[in-house]
């Protein structure tokens, strides 16, 4: 079968390999769509950094490059060995791409997010989903309904990402949230609230990314950071003129976080969702004074399941966000190119390994 | 009367001025102790920061310069209007020392440590500790018992800032706490922590410091940054190897910051009480990546009454804290000199205006 591999930063091929075996507690999957993520740019812009090196095999998986690309896929069940319960082939589903290592608990109200030397599925080892089939730990599977098409399905995981930072920020029905940066991350965000009865303010500094987002209408208020003063635009908008309830920094932008410091309330809550490839400048005044907290938030937890009915139902709709669909032979040129040099073109583009998609 | 004012940085003077009225609603107390804070330090230094300018007077009490110092007191009621409950003229008591704009809600579950403009008795204006006599809203007036010396009842308020940031760190009993600086800040944390049942780390670069902290023995291990590999040991120390669960910034120091990032747990806390005079740094993916919470507090709320309960019952003892005990005369001289210039030598340095408490 065919698979995108990396080697090495600058150096990832579409190679030839064997089709994965399925073994005693997976499931056999044929990948029908897989979005391209930041951190797959960001593996071959500046990488190894979740993938593993001939240096450092990944500790849980033991392997070393090449290992197969894709963590946000959606597929059909090829094959369920008996054991297994739960699947059955034919059944639509999304992974959830986890590498835990072993005996971490992985229930509810458990943090295997946080257990150390956790890594990805598609970047640490396990397979990928930016390759025809892969067989994952029935653990990670998640059923999806028909209602749910296999090409928004592919976002589930960022929008696993999304509901994640929401949970982290506490934030309830009628608060105003600030979210700076309209990505995907950010959009998937504002998505998140939107359906959970929060208003919110999107500031984003990219025209074009501006338009994506009143596309998907999922702000009450779209500011300019080049035009608007967005901290008093944010006090105008919340209910009693405080500021923002809770913000989210989904730019990676020293700016960008500074008008968070300013435009969230006293007491309020600041979610850092970007990774950040400097250190953050803080004013400490600030943070005592206002007394503000500032949260980390990484990756998800237990949180597919919801993130899967909250499509289903329809109160998230992902369709606006895909913006590119390719065939795994344009990964490079058409999927990594635009995203690396055109970002603002683009929000998801997603790559079918199989076909079955496109 | 005699009392401390402050005209501009670098100006405080002792003057001789009339004796306050005591207005309806308020209560007259003859001064015993006022300790010397940093905030006091710093308007002297650097200031005028909470103090009010000509330019600038204060927008609540409508004061400019000079205005009497002075916010960390006890005295004796010597006079208790009609309609004024709950006091009476012999009565010790501390004051809670707070300037609210009208109105401001004051009750239990209020916030008015965050409300905007407020501000300190013994800064802003409405007078100060660091004179013979003081007229103060009821509201402000706390009644300590026989059990609480005067002079130790001068840190209650100090000690309230303690308490408020470790209601800040949501800190339980049995949980690890690594503090960094055993300043008068972090010694009162300390003493709360160990209050509550929570294993207080303290990691202070001054040996003279040290020795005081051992003195109070409120650390069940204290470290030395220069020596120490802060971050093992506390792994070491803490049930798990994971670090400790909150971790508590009173040095201002980007290092003893930067520290805690690493020796706080994953999904830990680290409650920022310094007053920094600089940007921070901070290792946002560090943040993410263990989904740390980093929490700003800012004095008290509705706290007195907890910690004149903690120092009345014996849980904490105050008594090693105070490293000093001088007339008003000696302010400047021993006082400010003594913590400007010689600040490891001294813990909380004591004044008494009226001689009561000498
Ligand atoms: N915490 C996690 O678990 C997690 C998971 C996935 C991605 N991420 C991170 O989330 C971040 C966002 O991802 P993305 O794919 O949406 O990135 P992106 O680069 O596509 O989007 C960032 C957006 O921010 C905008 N921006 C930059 N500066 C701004 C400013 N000052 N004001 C307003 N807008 C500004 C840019 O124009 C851009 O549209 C990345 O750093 C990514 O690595 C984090
Ligand atoms: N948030 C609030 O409401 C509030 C209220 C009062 C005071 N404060 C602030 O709290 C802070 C502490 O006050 P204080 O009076 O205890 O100050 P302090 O200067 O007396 O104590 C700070 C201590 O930190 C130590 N230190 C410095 N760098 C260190 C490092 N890297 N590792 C270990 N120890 C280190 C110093 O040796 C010193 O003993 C000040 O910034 C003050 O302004 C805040």
């Amino acid at each position: 079968m065919r698979a995108a591999r990396f080697y090495d930063r600058g150096d990832i091929r579409i190679d030839e390999i064997d089709e994965p075996v399925v073994r005693a507690g997976q499931v056999g999957i044929d990948v029908a769509w897989n979005g391209i993520c930041g951190t797959d740019l960001h593996e071959f812009l500046d990488g190894p950094i979740f993938c593993p090196s001939h240096e450092h095999p990944n500790v849980i998986t033991g392997e070393f490059p090449p290992v197969t690309l894709g963590h946000e896929m959606s597929g059909i069940v090829n094959f369920v060995p008996n054991g297994v319960e739960g699947l059955k082939v034919g059944d639509h589903v999304v992974v959830e791409p986890y590498i835990v290592p072993a005996g971490e608990p992985t229930g509810e109200g458990s943090h295997y997010n946080l257990s150390e030397g956790s890594n990805f599925i598609g970047l640490g080892g396990n397979g990928g989903g930016l390759a025809e089939k892969i067989a994952v730990d029935a653990r990670w599977v998640h059923k999806i309904p028909d209602s749910i098409p296999l090409d928004q399905a592919a976002l589930i995981e960022p929008l696993s990402v999304a509901y994640h930072a929401y949970e982290v920020s506490e934030a309830v029905e009628g608060d105003t949230a600030l979210i700076i940066g309209a990505g995907p991350i950010g959009l998937l965000t504002a998505a998140v609230l939107k359906a959970k009865g929060i208003k919110v303010i999107i500031s984003e500094s990219s025209e074009m990314r501006r338009q994506k987002a009143k596309e998907t209408g999922v702000a009450e208020l779209l500011l300019n950071p080049m035009e608007d003063d967005i901290v008093s635009k944010v006090r105008e908008f919340s209910s009693d003129g405080k500021g923002a309830a809770v913000g989210f920094e989904c730019s990676s932008n020293q700016f960008g976080f500074n008008t968070l410091v300013d435009a969230v309330r006293p007491a309020g809550t600041i979610v850092v969702v970007a990774i950040w490839g400097k250190l953050a400048q803080v004013d400490f005044v600030k943070l005592t004074i206002k007394e503000l907290k500032i949260k980390g938030t990484i990756a998800y937890c237990n949180t597919h399941p919801k993130t899967i009915e909250l499509v289903a139902s329809g109160k998230i709709n992902l369709e606006p966000l895909i913006t590119g669909k390719i065939g795994l032979d344009n990964l490079l040129d058409e999927g990594f190119d635009t995203l690396i040099n055109h970002n603002e073109t683009a929000v998801k583009i997603l790559v079918s390994p199989t076909g079955i998609g496109l």
